[in-house]
């Protein structure tokens, strides 16, 4: 939760008044968000009455050069019929502001909850929707790669050094180790890449009801892999939050509700076990560099890297193998 | 800012389902209040479009015991026209809820932005709000005494001590002594008590524009003197937030709001002098206090006490002695 920065209500009107958006009316700082601040702004509209958005100001983490393709990207899927909110650009047309030296995005407010227990007929509207912004993003000029990739990984992970990796767990360490190995070895080729959301956790999907009302946070999209992000959103929807249990049904509607709208060919299918490692890796690698960089009294809660060890067993053990195969 | 307490998407919608505002369509957790966490809903409505409530957790300070009184407060005010939020009950005709051992209530949401720059004309509009609550409560039956008065003070200091005290500025532990004596000896009697709402400040007031659109907060309202209610709403509106500049178009501008409402009689004018020291004390005394018992890197902001303590200078300078006379 957070909000790290004060904007007194009459300097807020003069930012609203920049868009063309109608008179501010109301503004909460919300508390969402890791590394930016948020307000849910409200304003007289333009005609239709009151509108909704969501102020978003980047606080770190993200990079200002990024923003184009991150905010691009919005205007690109909303205009291709994704539930995706829309990025308002300002009088002169920028999508983004500076304020304070820090940069501003105004970005259409989308309702809908945060599930925090899926049911299976949510997560095959999330894999439908997946599929659809993979789809509607083949056309998307913007370029931007993975930079929490393979490399990435090792990188944080060779930051921490392995006396404090094994003060987490005891075994932590030589489960990286082995498994990046393996992850290395094994990295598919010749699969389809694309623009991915890269992070399609519960928390980044809007939901009313059975319905995908929203994805939202695309502040890790990039390219790569189309079926590494069907892995990074297997990993985060299908398992309870602390990766102790495999929900094999959500499992099958997450993969079934793709497939409906974006068919994985044999390679992407055949690959899903050692892409759902490397998802599992790749979130043991932020976490366990967050634990151990994060006070434990900051305001950020610190998640818990063993959550992701968990998944990472599940998905290594061979007796599982068939979780990925075709329905 | 706070969100102390998460409440996942499916038992929130558990819990607005116990009230008749229709299913819930978002929640989001908003950066307000120090001891509560709040969350603004929003529900599909009962049949004119959608609604939308503040949920507030009461965390801790406040007591359960006085929310019948806070919140029954509310309804009556509301009931008599004056820009306050109601309070939703629940389908049992319940004004507050427990869930998990703490007390839940859901309030409408009003509209309207929170001023850090006050204008005369948004001031005069306060000052006239908090004449119309006086006036509106005058038949509230609810009782409530003012847990914040001399007698708190007093505790609060004494159990700070004059060594903590004397750290935060040299010359506070005397003058909170000199004015504690003086305050105990002139507090004024006789005056016309009533409901007061005890903490008027511009963060407690959401304005459109130079029109009050809701007071809130009401939890430090209890029955105390009228006067006493316009010497806090003095304090908090004239000023420059850190205490250093008084504003007299602001003071003059609140105070005829007030007057246009409910004039002050002449025994309440000559009391407002002394009743705008006890104002500044109080403040004094629990900022004092959070500033020694809160820990710096807390979630909490804390606030400076000299903010008051130069507001207090300000009040017992003799050559201010005019800025309460009638205008």
């Amino acid at each position: 939760m957070a909000v790290y920065t004060n904007i007194g209500a009459e300097q807020m009107a003069r930012i609203i008044d920049e868009f063309d958006v109608g008179a501010l009316v109301s503004a909460k700082g919300i508390a969402e968000g890791v590394s930016n601040s948020n307000w849910l702004i409200e304003t007289e509209g333009t005609g239709d009455g009151p509108s909704r958005f969501i102020l978003t100001m980047y606080e770190s983490r993200v990079d200002v050069d990024d923003l184009p393709f991150f905010l691009g990207l919005l205007d690109h899927l909303a205009g291709h019929g994704c539930p995706v909110p829309r990025t308002i650009h300002d009088r002169s047309n920028r999508p983004y502001r500076l304020y304070e030296g820090k940069a501003l995005a105004l970005i259409e407010f989308l309702p809908g909850v945060s599930v925090s227990e899926p049911t299976p007929a949510q997560a095959r509207a999330v894999g439908a929707a997946l599929a659809q912004i993979h789809l509607a993003a083949a056309d998307y000029p913007g370029q931007r790669e993975n930079d929490m990739g393979l490399a990435a990984w090792k990188r944080l992970l060779g930051d921490c050094g392995d006396d404090a990796i094994t003060a987490i767990d005891p075994d932590l360490a030589d489960t990286i180790h082995r498994e990046l190995e393996f992850i290395s070895q094994n990295w598919p080729e010749d699969l389809p890449s694309g623009v991915i959301h890269a992070d399609l956790f519960p928390d980044n999907v809007l939901m009313r009801g059975d319905d995908v009302a929203g994805l939202i946070d695309f502040y890790f999209a990039c390219r790569d892999l189309l079926a590494y992000d069907v892995a990074v959103t297997h990993a985060s929807w299908s398992f309870s939050p602390d990766g102790a249990h495999f929900d094999p049904a959500l499992s099958r509607a997450l993969l079934a509700g793709y497939d409906a709208v974006r068919p994985l060919d044999e390679n992407e299918r055949r690959s899903l076990p050692i892409l759902a490692r490397a998802a599992a890796m790749r979130f043991i690698a932020t976490r366990v560099y967050d634990w151990l960089h994060t006070p434990q009294d900051a305001l950020v809660t610190r998640k818990d890297p063993m959550a992701f060890a968990r998944r990472l067993a599940f998905y290594a053990d061979p007796g599982n193998a068939g979780i990925f195969e075709q329905g």
